[in-house]
């Protein structure tokens, strides 16, 4: 087996093989929506690609009476139902072999003791070489007792030359105070550099881009600035509802939701100053110094916008409002839409506002970074020449429709100077023959492989509440969100909100 | 007559009425090729689009024994034939109402005597109003017989309230001295404010688009320096022969033919500096400031090059080489490939080397101005992963395919962080509805508006002579060009040339 190569093997893969050494993967909550559709078949991709070792063995732990067949009979659904590379028997087969279920609760010591037993046994068996991954793809409140559980198993604290890695998905906690002890707990049991936080966001190709459209390229460093920028807007924009999803959302809501990790993610990538090298820590610097420089807008009755929302049409269907929806009281306060402006006091970027802006029920799915450049200082054309010309604008096209467009202004045929925006565009899907690899599957490899840089640390976690706690307290005091009709664009606050900026909400 | 408006009025000149006033149009020259495919097609477009008067003529000067039907139906079938919009009866009716002719050869001082009573008739019956552009569609030898004449039947100078002008086509001589006496006797009859030099490129789309591109935008004013640009390369190829044409063409050569118009004009485009206003004094004083800071690069040996083509295949087709061809002499020693390599003596362009090239029977027919950028100064990636990484580019395709082109690194797909090239792209046809103008309609409606901004004076032609004549007399003292096989991209010596400078031409 340890000769087989796989042919699928990334070819572009110019570095030496990046495949994961010898290891475990122990799932807890492989009952859940995330395990099936997205981390059970980022596994099997892996695999299909190569990418991961022979020594492998992938663990389930929950309550279920299962043998360790009808487990690999949820992975094995999982997989020809949601994998992204096509299903090859003999993958599969291998892949397999080292599937193993270990039935318990998190308060049942036992069974930690028998998790603790089959990786022993697994490592034997296998040559997993005593180096496991633990991902907890469980309610936050849990994270305390299983982190004391492996703890308490000796498995959060492998021998000399071997690693135990700890993955824990968001909410990463609800404010700053909340984070920290939930950071406090998860690194009284993991060591930082153990700990491996997914914002999926960062797996996806269109933002990893970002850097490379950055720092590998002449034509954007000089003009991304404020000699140039007006200012920049992040939008993530979602069509569906949030129908069954209260247990999660309810007295969360859009600003915790999104825009504490992805967003603030999007912005420190786009924001920061160039680092040393793509090493992890150089790149963490940067994020760290950038984040720590950006800071909400006052006064934030005037700089943010808030909004639930109502009954609307989702292009032919009608769909119902928040309150409607099963799952959430009839008088949540939760909102479902935030926009915030934040400034960044670097001379990079001091008098440049950015707009970060999410929300469920809007026009259509889409997330953009969008940097909106000043207008030219003197424009030599007539005036009513450039009455249809905008604000040039470099548009990254994080999903769907993943690419780059810029926008500019161009002569229109005719024989007037007669100048209006048009968009020069860049796509992945036609400039590249191969799809774009999952988030997950990048997140998961490199957490195999030890390679943090895609995981936020908890200073950049703590950071990111630090900046979005007095927007959630300002809110708090102030009653109900306002209501926006499902299908548009958010409330009227929200447009208000920029129209008090001199400013208008690109309409992606 | 006077109260009708053509439908198809370009809605979109948002400027007043651009309309020609009272005028007629005489052309020396008609039985051309021209005449034929451009000139006369153009001037029913221009009636198509509602943008000649009602108090239009069209007068055709020949040696030929024709009536004015006989020209009338002369430029109906050019019309026909090659128009670029429909053909609409009532348009062609109305413009066929003011169609003449008149007999006669050059130095016949009775035709041009019945050449002013003709256009006297027109004025009295169709209210011309003794305006009158004199179109020489004739070789440069006759431009002073035709303009002596003009003068002594007092057609070159008209009343007062009224104007005379006259167009004249390339070639504006064959070195700077030549063009001297050329503009001398021009300029003895026809003030300069009156002659009209048809560069046919400063009439297309894209080449105006320079203008709107450069200094509508704040994106691309920054980079456009020698801080951020490493080289321009401007490039015009044809992949078409010269079988036929060498009555014009030997003797001249590729330099002569396309670089000292063309290429020089749009080099003035691309690097001049932003005039204060698109008046036409104001673009000229631009383009003269830089065209008089622009020379050839020396030692001329080291950065030039020419060769003439030989036989070879174009596609599929077996063609023969340049000395085969109709009409050339076994022993031409005429070249049909020009590269030359000019500096620009501004704070701008210190240090960024101008390629320009041109040529018969290359790979393909394309016409481009290629800004290569510098690469970035400092590459935080992995060696091995921008191996395939070149120099960033902003392409502007001004034909076929008309569009701009941002040649970028972006991130490969897949774990590592490798970077390739891939483009962005603008097209014309895809993002205007409109059918850009032909360039000559464009030009011709200047003509007739007095509008000279996109004609070179007398001072840039010379100016462009003075640029190329140092490297034509170092060519005429090198004997035979370097061959090249037909449907290549030039003689191994352009590779050479571009070699020694550390660089490459671009592979369009």
């Amino acid at each position: 087996m340890s000769g087989w190569v796989n042919p699928l093997r990334d070819k572009r893969d110019k570095r030496m093989p990046r495949i994961a050494g010898p290891c475990g993967v122990v799932i807890f909550g492989v009952t859940g929506d995330l395990a099936r559709k997205k981390l059970m078949p980022a596994i099997y991709d892996l695999a299909n690609r190569g990418l991961l070792p022979a020594s492998f063995s992938l663990i389930g732990f929950a309550r279920r009476d299962w043998e360790h067949e009808d487990f690999g009979q949820v992975v094995y659904e999982a997989v020809k139902q949601h994998a992204r590379t096509p299903f090859r028997q003999e993958v599969w087969d291998r892949l397999a072999e080292g599937i193993r279920f270990v039935q318990g609760t998190f308060d049942d010591e036992e069974a930690f003791g028998r998790l603790a037993e089959q990786l022993d046994k697994l490592d034997a068996e296998r040559g997993t070489s005593g180096n496991h991954a633990f991902y907890l793809s469980i309610p936050p409140k849990a994270f305390q007792q299983v982190c004391e559980q492996l703890q308490k198993s000796g498995l959060a604290r492998p021998q000399e030359g071997r690693w135990s890695r700890v993955v824990i998905e968001k909410p990463f906690g609800h404010d700053l105070q909340s984070a920290q002890e939930l950071n406090g707990v998860v690194n009284s049991v993991f060591p930082e550099e153990s700990v491996f936080r997914i914002d999926h966001y960062l797996g996806k190709e269109t933002v990893q881009n970002i850097l490379a459209l950055r720092f590998a390229n002449e034509l954007y460093e000089p003009i991304w600035n404020n000699n140039y920028v007006d200012s920049v807007q992040i939008t993530m924009a979602e069509d569906i509802g949030l129908g069954g999803r209260g247990g999660y959302y309810d007295g969360v809501g859009a600003a915790r939701d999104v825009i504490q990790n992805h967003l603030l993610q999007l912005l420190a990538l786009t924001a920061m100053e160039e680092p040393v090298s793509f090493g992890p820590s150089e790149l963490q610097a940067e994020k760290i110094k950038v984040l720590s420089a950006t800071q909400p807008m006052q006064p934030l009755d005037q700089t943010t916008a808030r909004g639930q929302y109502a009954a609307g049409w989702q292009g032919s269907e009608k769909v119902v409002g928040l309150l409607e929806e099963e799952g959430f009281s009839e008088d949540s306060i939760t909102e479902t839409y935030a926009a915030i402006t934040v400034e960044i006091d670097t001379r990079r970027w001091a008098g440049v506002p950015f707009f970060l802006r999410t929300g469920k029920r809007l026009g259509r799915r889409v997330t953009e970074i969008a940097l909106i450049f000043k207008r030219a200082p003197h424009l030599p054309f007539d005036k009513t020449m450039t009455e249809e010309l905008g604000q040039n604008a470099l548009v990254i096209r994080v999903q769907p429709d993943e690419g780059i467009t810029t926008r500019f202004g161009s002569k229109v045929p005719g024989s007037a100077m007669e100048v209006r925006d048009v968009n020069m565009d860049f796509s992945y899907g036609s400039a590249f023959a191969e799809d774009s690899p999952e988030a997950y599957e990048r997140l998961i490899l490199d957490v195999l492989l030890g390679e943090p840089s895609l995981f936020p640390v908890n200073k950049e976690v703590e950071m990111s509440w630090e900046i979005l706690d007095p927007v959630l307290d300002h809110w708090a005091s102030q009653g109900k969100p306002d209501a926006y009709e499902a299908g548009t664009w958010g409330p009227a606050s929200a447009d208000e909100m920029m129209h008090r900026m001199g400013r208008e909400w690109r309409r992606p």
